[in-house]
């Protein structure tokens, strides 16, 4: 399923240039509201904005909630309060409050106000209420809702109001006269049911929820595990609030991973490829600075062995390996753990998973010092002066300590700072490459200097 | 919600101890299959195997399709292909042609063989023909479609019949005789049509499909960028064979951003925490192992400049800052590309991005030359003996020349992997770091010698 948009981009900058409004409504017919937002992305400001204006808010509405965060931000800025509102109107409770969310403070009460429908103007704004990682931030106010005491007759009355405002519905839900959630009610049971049964008689009480303030993470962990498609939100007393469907989810379960392999790559904001230079500078030097300071500090450490360098200056040539393995080894058992903080798959006690950890180590450790014994006796002895028996054993046996150190940092410093309640994907990457590096070159040289002696 | 996994365990722990079957059947009973999954995982494995062998097949079936990968392969190995079959019958086509796919072909045969309903062995063994990763290998056979020529009475009562097969209804496809999809029917529409009205008349045509082909990649972009919950596949005629629903696209997309990031950790194999040590070990040790022949290779650069040591030995303590930032600015680089390409956001020209980071690297790197000038003159002037400006200058030289280096190399090795058909993810990681140290240090000294010349 793909559409020609290199070919309606050049019609479409035609027609612009030649102020043809016909022949852009025209170009723009019948195309999905996702594919525009596509198209604006890759036009200048001035003509997507112009096109933005032109077309009904029936579709620009869901073409500005599709835009790329950045455009939206630029055009929302460039609309009127009451413009911003008849979009508003359009939308879902959820994806409205998305967008009034990113508005200043002012802008917001403005384009509150001059929401016409109350009834969806309320509901944005218990929706904005809500951090916008919980349940409640995720959650949409449209849904559909039985209460138990109805019969089977009234209910399909009452769904079929409830249905205009709800585009999809995926499942009926159940409450009683205080709005607490009971149940769900199946459509089929619903069509088989005389009309005169109570509700109460023939609904699911089986029902998976989530809590309001549940953190987001859990929300996709429960509807992942349980396969749903949707989810009921309740509030603290049980009270049906907002229910949660799965692509919503799937935009953030995308955006979660995203953002822990950026930290582990060394980047500090969300960056694209079409960003500004400004942008990417911003979520890059960061990370390079601090890992420059990390550098410093393994400057200063070697300057403290320097007097190893008239009869083991050698030594000084295996410095960078030992660095990188200390940091590889410090990333892959970080990311390990990152990994099943994010998924919940960590159980089990602290200390199996130090003696588990330390055990791979040691083998892990045990077979690249193998590996180096063997190419220093067949191919470095013969390359590097100085480089005998004793000193291969210096750098085997560093190796071991160094791999061990990493390890338990890079396993033990992401559980810390989750348990501190910081993300520990920030301990991954440049964090631990550069600390790993430190402490790494300390101990090869501190052991080299008590083999040695210098 | 979450249900008392660790009482529930112990529970049956002490009943499986007894022998107490109505006791473990009552425990679990009301238990959602992806709850009892979890509890089986941390069971022993005979204990599992076990209570799969006491629940009835209608919902071990599920249970199965749920439980981890290693555990559902230890436990099938156990299973007979009849008694496979009777789980096969319970299952969905998609999530049988899964399980199935995982047997020894022999088995496969056999199970396939012993099931009852030849309809659904005959579904199952046509997506056991499509690659895993693709459309084909994703969707399912069940799904109900009307014919354009029925009218809305036959419709309902086709439906009706089709609709015992299938779990949830998601859309109802329209097809035509020769079973090409044609559109899509709203459930609304049919409820509000005469009945004798012919579909033709009442479909709505616009409908987003993919082909049997497609990457799985492709079908998870536009079921995304569409907001879809289900998408029809269809064959090269244009035939509807089946039909892909969001939540196995979930599972995939969380897969691919895992597999994503462990690659760039230096994990070459999904690993898990509560995997044995074996498997771990043999998803870190290659990585390690590369990782450590690079190393070697740059021990064999820096002994080529060994005669530096004499006179300025003091260049050798900055052999890990430059290796650090060489390896980060790579990661960071690749990082970017790699996230593009999986994204699909990767356009416009190879020289347009060849000089936009061209542009960073200068910017990060006269950035962080300025500090380590800075540092240098103030700190590193009074500890590090030789550490005079013309030093300070070769460092600071060589930082800006080595981060242009290892951006080009960040950036451009992922795009022609890419370009080869190989997974850019792979230039991530130890391979960018290992590859970036080794050229870093080749060029630092390389410039040292060119300005102090030794």
């Amino acid at each position: 399923m793909t559409f020609d948009k290199e070919h309606i981009i050049e019609e479409l900058k035609q027609y612009i240039r030649q102020k043809n409004i016909s022949g852009i409504r025209k170009t723009l017919d019948g195309l999905h509201p996702a594919d525009i937002a596509e198209i604006l992305d890759e036009l200048d400001f001035d003509d997507a904005l112009f096109i933005i204006r032109l077309l009904d808010s029936e579709i620009t509405a869901d073409i500005i909630a599709e835009l790329d965060d950045d455009l939206q931000e630029k055009i929302l800025k460039r609309l009127s309060a009451k413009e911003i509102a008849e979009e508003i109107e359009e939308l879902e409770t959820d994806e409205a409050a998305d967008i009034i969310a990113e508005l200043p403070d002012r802008k917001k009460e403005e384009v509150i106000s001059h929401i016409d429908d109350k009834e969806h103007a309320k509901d944005i704004v218990e929706l904005l209420r809500y951090d916008e990682d919980t349940a409640g931030g995720l959650m949409g106010k449209e849904f559909i809702k039985v209460n138990e005491n109805w019969n089977v007759l009234r209910s399909v009355a009452e769904m079929r109001k409830q249905a205009e405002d709800v585009e999809r519905v995926h499942t009926i839900y159940v409450v009683d006269d205080d709005d607490i959630l009971k149940g769900r009610l199946s459509l089929k049971k619903l069509l088989t049911t005389s009309t005169k049964t109570p509700i109460k008689e023939v609904y699911n009480d089986n029902i998976i929820s989530v809590k309001v303030t549940d953190p987001a993470e859990e929300v996709a962990r429960v509807m992942q595990k349980y396969n749903l498609f949707v989810v009921p939100v309740v509030d603290e007393l049980g009270t049906l609030v907002g229910q949660i469907t799965l692509d919503d989810i799937v935009d953030f379960i995308k955006e979660e991973a995203d953002k822990d392999y950026q930290m582990a790559a060394g980047l500090s904001d969300e960056v694209e490829h079409d960003d500004s230079i400004m942008q990417v500078l911003k979520a890059r030097l960061p990370w390079l600075i601090v890992a420059l300071l990390g550098g410093f500090a393994s400057v200063i450490v070697l300057s403290g062995f320097g007097n190893a360098m008239n009869k083991y200056g050698t030594l000084f040539f295996f410095t960078p390996l030992i660095a990188a393995t200390a940091g590889n080894v410090g990333v892959q058992s970080s990311a390990i753990v990152v990994q099943g903080l994010a998924n919940g798959t960590l159980s089990g006690s602290l200390w199996k998973r130090l003696i588990k950890e330390i055990t791979i180590s040691l083998i892990n450790g045990l077979v690249l010092s193998m590996i180096l014994l063997l190419i220093g006796k067949f191919l470095l002895g013969h390359i590097l002066t100085g480089f005998d028996l004793k000193m291969a054993i210096t750098v085997a046996i560093s190796l071991v300590a160094v791999i061990l150190m990493a390890s338990l940092i890079g396993t033990f410093v992401p559980l810390f700072l989750h348990k501190k309640g910081i993300d520990p994907a920030v301990a991954t990457g440049p964090f631990i490459t550069t600390s790993n590096d430190i402490f790494g070159i300390y101990i090869f040289f501190t052991i080299a200097k008590l083999i040695l002696g210098f």
